[in-house]
């Protein structure tokens, strides 16, 4: 299963920045090839379900080996059998509406 | 990773009663013998991070093959290395300060 | 709009124990006058879209003042225009399909 | 409480494609004057909690004006008392880091 994900991982009881342990987990992302971008609030990452979930697995597994005792992350996963759809297709199906009215 | 997990799976154009697709995924969920419980806004389940993301994506593919062709699902997940803790602490822990100070 | 929502407050760098800030929540729930209950990842609450995130934003300001100085939350919201829903009869339809077919 | 935000609105029931459901969503938002950014996975949000809480409203009743009986939102809020932070910061402080030791 094709899936575009959004995730968050929120390292508890590590400090108030949250940066150094974001950086350590995009570094597990280049090294896993699947293509991925940070946003302000998460890092969404495409590819299949299950290298994905694995990928994830391993960040958690880095930010609780730099020290991090309890971690919440929050996923968000979407599917679809009807067609083939990338992560840049969504953004861009939605500015092509906004300038198109303009 | 021991992780306590809450999960809300959502077909998008399937109809507006979204029960039959939960009701499926309770019963993938009970074939897995993974510890869940079904609330108002999703399934609380607990057990190692590899058979959990297994046993959702099973869910996932099991409401496709229903024909949902397209699917939103929330993950949250929470591991800690300094406790092992079971769901029902969870709640016991905060149900107990709560009838402390009666 | 009558919304369904479950959410889940974390204090970051607070403590590994979340249990005294989900109490304090509570307190601040129980005041509120809305329905709501407590699940193992978080608490559903039913009611007026105003309602629900004014109180939530009470939770946020209160578990602040007890001196967490970072939170991240997650909110889950239903809202439907077809039928009044209530917190209760989502888990009931769900129980009422999986015991039709023992 | 200066407040970002991810959020993601999915009309259920609604049609296979979102993106109309998103760009009159965009609409709403531009008329806020919050800072806002669209991403593959929702959209981000900064400012006072009560604003962004009231405009996220406005764009769950503007999908139901247009015929979405039932909606399904997904909401991440952080707010921090230890320093005033922008949505900008946070990838900025990550990229800095990973810049630093290549």
């Amino acid at each position: 299963m094709h899936s575009i994900v959004s995730f968050t991982l929120v390292p508890i009881n590590s400090g108030l920045s949250l940066s150094p342990y974001v950086a350590a987990c995009s570094r597990v992302l280049k090294r896993s090839n699947l293509k991925h971008e940070l946003h302000a609030n998460g890092t969404n990452i495409e590819g299949p379900w299950n290298d994905i979930f694995e990928v994830i697995g391993q960040c958690q597994q880095k930010v609780h080996d730099m020290g991090a005792e309890r971690i919440f992350t929050t996923i968000q996963v979407g599917t679809r059998t009807d067609k083939q759809q990338r992560m840049s297709d969504k953004t861009e199906s939605v500015t092509r509406l906004l300038d198109a009215e303009q």
